[in-house]
């Protein structure tokens, strides 16, 4: 379906950089203006904001022909990174995780029952965002609530293979194409709708968005092996720690099976796992995996129907999520 | 708004009944048909279901004048089924508790992670059904998620008092109208509107609903201190000890000092709480604000224009949610 319509519409003539703000003073007006009660925790995650990666990729992909972004677009984008926060917030439950984004988890600082009950909340609060919107179609058409169904069953997944040292590439991959990508879908799929595409050049935004998605958290696990604490802003060198086999490791694991025994005997240090990815291959491995998704998913932002300018900010976007592996 | 539409629409004349097992269905194939990852959790879950009191209190309200039940409010009445039931597992996780229904929780079958993963699912479960129901804007003026927010923050008020014996009669009854009866308002309030009502009459449906909800926690508070762990099919005399205080207790506090001071040392026993809320009036006196709420009830249902054979019906559930304490 063809949203002609948006032309007329676009009384509001947003910009991309105004859109951004736009969103973020959204969001942060859901945390720091909740219902008094709940206010002291939500407060508490405004200090530690996130780099606004979903709403950024969802804002960059509605600018029309003309550049111009829909309203609607701003409330969806803010209703995903509320979501994200969301599941941010219950996954640092689940993994016991003390820090995150550089500031002390709710979990940690409270306890996990208040995480708990305010996961729940942001949750609802943004799925109330997202149905907000003031064309209904806008908002049945994303189904929020269905890609949030994929998260939890990515990260119901990760959590029953914690300490799978026998998890396979394709299960991992199953894993955070849930986890992660699901998001990135939603949120180019929901750019690319509100910028007015017809149905086959959505179906493309939602593969990029899938790729981008994928590249962002093989990144992720690539980081936690290469970073320190400091410039990761959150713990590193610890997935293995919590039980979490990552793509770098599954490779190593493949490679030496003397050292996936000792894992497998719980003989195998820290250090060692460090050193084993970077000698036998395994970041290597990962990096070139992110490698082909980049390709194919630049492939796919050619064959869009968009300004050269437009197609120039999607690379852009896309060497930003994996930057540290190219 | 009333809906007229509803009459042409009523090509599938369902009543009561089945309307009742047709919301079960529904409800058993969200549980049964999940996807396989979280099907062993899910199936678990069906093997302890509940009254289905708030799908019946919405199909009840839901009768239109020929007695007639609209398929939309069947799907509705499902969802927050399953809205209710994602709100249990999280509660479960939160009060650590080891039976619910009868049967084993599900955060001490597997772990309290797992429940707090399928406690999402089932949320976003919830509210992908409620939002696939064909008249979008049925769904919208529902608004869901906002009483799922109003839920939480019930959930998240009771556990910041959590073990505080100053607790005030009026801070209790926020919590549980949070808590308890904003799912019941919804119910009765979605009923009301698939029935065709208009917004006046809406608007005593939900005041009925709300104060079903506050009458059905009341009761359950009461069972708490009356009832044997097989009649009730969970643990009883917990409250309590889980740091839970109720309006029994509340009263039983302000009538004896001597209590409330030594259970702020620590120094009461379970066996001494549950024969002062006796002696001392507590439980007297939560009946009666039981009854003060079951005539308001009572009214406010004889004060809708409906036939008198729905009005004894609304007033039959009435009756069995204030059962054991009338």
């Amino acid at each position: 379906m063809i949203r002609n319509d948006k032309t007329e519409e676009n009384i509001n003539k947003i910009r991309y950089d105004t859109a951004i703000q736009l969103a973020q003073r959204e969001v942060e007006d859901i945390l720091s203006k909740s219902p008094i009660i709940i206010r002291k925790y939500t407060n508490h995650l405004t200090s530690s904001q996130g780099k606004y990666i979903r709403a950024k990729s969802l804002l960059l992909s509605a600018e029309d022909k003309l550049g111009f972004i829909h309203p609607n677009a701003i409330t969806m984008a803010s209703a995903i990174e509320i979501l994200h926060l969301a599941t941010l917030v219950h996954d640092d439950v689940i993994d016991d995780a003390k820090l995150r984004r550089g500031m002390i988890t709710l979990q940690k600082k409270y306890d996990k029952k208040t995480a708990v009950i305010c996961g729940d909340y942001l949750l609802c609060a943004a799925l109330k965002m997202a149905a907000s919107i003031s064309d209904k179609q806008d908002y049945h058409s994303m189904n929020l609530p269905d890609y949030m169904s994929k998260i939890c069953l990515g990260e119901l997944n990760q959590h029953i293979n914690n300490g799978n040292i026998n998890l396979t590439i394709f299960q991992y991959m199953k894993i955070i194409s849930g986890k992660t990508a699901a998001l990135f879908e939603a949120s180019f799929y929901a750019g690319a709708y509100f910028a007015g595409n017809d149905q086959i050049q959505q179906k493309t935004y939602r593969k990029i968005g899938y790729l981008l998605g994928m590249i962002f958290q093989l990144t992720d696990d690539c980081i936690d092996f290469e970073s320190s604490e400091e410039e990761a802003l959150k713990p590193v060198q610890s997935d293995y720690e919590q039980g979490v086999i990552t793509l770098p490791l599954i490779h190593t694991f493949d490679q030496r099976k003397d050292l996936k025994e000792r894992a497998f005997n719980n003989q195998l240090a820290r250090d060692e796992i460090n050193q084993a990815v970077h000698t036998s291959g395994g970041l290597v491995f990962a990096k070139m995996v992110v490698q082909r998704y980049y390709k194919k998913a630049q492939r796919l932002i050619q064959t869009l129907d968009e300004t050269d300018e437009k197609k120039g900010k999607l690379i852009a976007m896309l060497d930003k999520v994996s930057r540290i592996t190219r």
